[in-house]
């Protein structure tokens, strides 16, 4: 079918307005935030408004053996959105309904396009507070979140999306609609399709609402403290006594020396002299158990070779200690193109990760900067090369599989929460090997037997 | 194949003892704890040691049309163990190696075989605590809870086993061994097949070893509040002011009138006179954040309606607090087979559901008693129907079928915690429609086109 036919018989399904031939618009919906991953321009962009909508767009696209690749808000870093050929780029960013709060229960219902911080601010007007916390929070959607079972830097004490998804609608490849899962806040009725829905990039099925499971808001008091390290081995000393100690801070994350220096550079951060890594922990708990755990958490980083501990007791104190970490990206970025790498080691494993890394970066000659939800074990080696240099870009693809395999022999896995998309595929086959991968081929061809829903991504051929 | 040369040939796949005909071992072997629930006569009981003695075992029934049913302890209460036509059961109660503790990480590796009992006292010894706590943990394995997704007291805080299985290997229905998930702190490597599998009743295959987070063990002081009410609705109230109040406390347990009469008459248990309804209440925050909490609920119990309200510090007194809600099954086993249901719906609707749950009994003429884990909507309506009394039995289980359609009307699940099986196919039929079975058929056939793997459980046909 030609792609004019295609589109004047999309216009006829929906309203005309939802279906968008522009070339910028085209370019604009063809890929994510992902550096590096292939894409080719779609055949149309769709932008739905209801389930329906979705039905209506899979269906005909099943009928015409045309490939469907949802779309939340694009800021997806492993190319996950991104079109493939002999597609439709469907997006949900305008299904933006917040369906129902639920405050006995302590549930949300929402739209697959609803804004993580839209979500937040909306359910804390109700008391009630959503946890999960990637750093695009302000501009990534809920059903973004859901296909990639997104983190962030409170999972190391709350968990990521899919300890939260407790119920989802779903568009099946054939049209069809589904309600998986419950409200309730427990049940094991059946397979547990909504956590197998979770993370699997919209190659299942299209996920046009979500309920989530929610906590109270009050209940927590933030602290944070600092400190700075002279080595990345005595940062890691440091994480590895706390988790020792039987501590589980709200955040812990760390810095590395690489990252620090871009960002005193551009803005002075007026760093203590002998500074090479910094470690920051959130802890959230009530009254004096938390006073005590700070000064436990002050006093582990000390013992670990920490200079300048500092520490903070209210929510703006806070936010300046992170300071650094939220500007690390952002002072990177000025040094050209980032790829944000994602892998998950053992937390022991984190110095020795680090320490690989900076020797990958030498060994390469490409600038490798890290921030790194340490408490957890989840590394993001930020891997720059200057725009227009391919030598410098052909030496980062191969610091970047060297930084894999390092992971995979550490016995870690090659995507803590960005999801598998198209960079991570020849990783994640070596993961998983074989045998699991023909599991995950029998599952996709069992749902989507014709391959309409977002192919080629999650897993490798 | 005669059965006679099917065991002959088990025994020379394995050592000739691991394959037992006894007629006392194949009653016992032939079903688990649910009362009503079909089972036939297995062909022979299987013994399985290691996870290569489980894929010779899968191998050989693939290979000759036998189906198998894989069991732990037999704890089960819906019949997910029992055996079908043409089948072996196959324990897995001697792989029971607890293979590795790992602190720094917070995890621990164990054999589909072990008791929960067992694990909870072997981590214990590191510093580390495993929450899930079915009313089992003495007696069931982890393979068992892994299976039927295990809930307990302790979920309303800290969730179900699903919740702590980071990774497993599982014999799949063509006898090959797999390793799902992983082992660090996070990871989204691919569709969440370790998520699909716990829960699946061995439908999808046979987990045989787990690896299972952890928390710190220490760090919590067990306090509870226990409150008397002299209604239903009462305590109902008083569980929606603790929730609206945005407390989450480690246990809020609920025993109903039948249940407190039963343990008074056999134990005394010198209760107020007025007494309807028993609510219990944990709380595990340190030091005065602990206090506070405590008091607060202590004083909601109080605004509810809450007589006799009472506050236990210590572990002892803890204990004592909840011996009514110990004690309440053995009491009920004693005025005949207790057929334990289990259904969860939404917190605010407990007490419409016990209202309901009380009417069904005077209706049917019937004894239903009811524990309640109030706090997740989780109810178990204890249906009592005496020995040898068929006409009994008949107004007991149509007394069933009226609980599980009032459950769904009110927006319930018909299984909070304890699994579908065979007691639960027409329930969870009418929960998920037509297309989510097709769904989980379309699942099961994927991963097991021959239907080997413990047919005819945790779905409808």
């Amino acid at each position: 079918m030609p792609t004019s036919t295609i589109v004047s018989e999309l216009r006829e399904l929906l309203e005309p307005d939802q279906v968008v031939t522009d070339d910028d618009v085209l370019e604009e919906y063809s890929h994510d935030d992902a550096e590096w991953a292939a894409y080719v321009r779609p055949l149309a962009v769709v932008r739905a408004r209801s389930t329906e909508d979705v039905t209506r767009v899979v269906a005909f696209a099943a009928a015409h053996s045309i490939h469907v690749v949802p779309r939340g808000a694009g800021t997806g870093l492993s190319g996950g959105a991104n079109a493939v050929e002999n597609s439709i780029v469907l997006s949900l960013e305008q299904l933006t309904a917040i369906v129902e709060v639920n405050q006995a229960e302590r549930y949300v219902v929402v739209e697959a396009g609803v804004i993580n911080d839209v979500l937040r601010t909306e359910v804390a007007r109700h008391g009630l507070w959503y946890p999960p916390d990637p750093a695009s929070y302000r501009i990534s959607t809920i059903g973004g979140n859901v296909a990639t079972n997104a983190g962030g830097i409170c999972c190391v004490k709350y968990g990521v999306t899919r300890d939260y998804v407790l119920g989802l609608t779903v568009v099946l490849a054939d049209g069809s609609v589904v309600r998986l899962g419950r409200s309730t806040a427990k049940g094991v009725a059946g397979y547990d399709l909504t956590a197998l829905m979770v993370g699997s990039e919209g190659t299942l099925g299209i996920v046009t609402e979500v309920t989530l499971r929610l906590l109270p808001l009050a209940g927590r008091d933030e602290r944070a403290v600092i400190g700075y390290f002279p080595s990345l081995r005595s940062a890691g000393d440091a994480v590895a006594l706390v988790s020792r100690a039987g501590i589980i801070p709200s955040a812990l994350e760390l810095v590395d020396r690489t990252c620090l220096r871009a960002v005193d550079e551009w803005q002075g951060l007026d760093l203590p002299g002998d500074v090479d890594t910094l470690l920051l922990a959130k802890l959230d708990e009530r009254g004096t158990a938390g006073d005590e755990l700070a000064d436990e958490i002050a006093r582990l980083f000390g013992e670990a070779g920490g200079t300048s501990v500092e520490r903070a007791g209210d929510a703006d104190e806070v936010d300046r200690l992170f300071l650094a970490r939220r500007l690390a990206y952002p002072a990177l970025e000025r040094l050209g193109p980032v790829l944000t790498e994602d892998i998950c080691v053992p937390r022991a494993a984190v110095p020795e990760m680090l320490a690989r890394i900076q020797a990958t970066a030498a060994e390469h000659d490409v600038v490798i900067a890290n921030i790194a939800h340490a408490g957890d074990g989840n590394l993001h080696p930020l891997i720059i090369a200057p725009v227009g240099d391919d030598a410098a870009k052909e030496r980062a693809k191969r610091a970047f599989d060297r930084i894999v395999a390092d992971c995979l022999d550490l016995g870690g896995t090659v995507t803590g929460e960005h999801g598998v998309g198209l960079l991570k595929l020849d990783g994640v086959g070596r993961e998983l090997g074989p045998r699991v991968v023909q599991l995950h081929r029998a599952i996709k061809d069992a749902l989507d037997p014709h391959g309409v829903l977002n192919p080629g991504k999650a897993f490798p051929a």
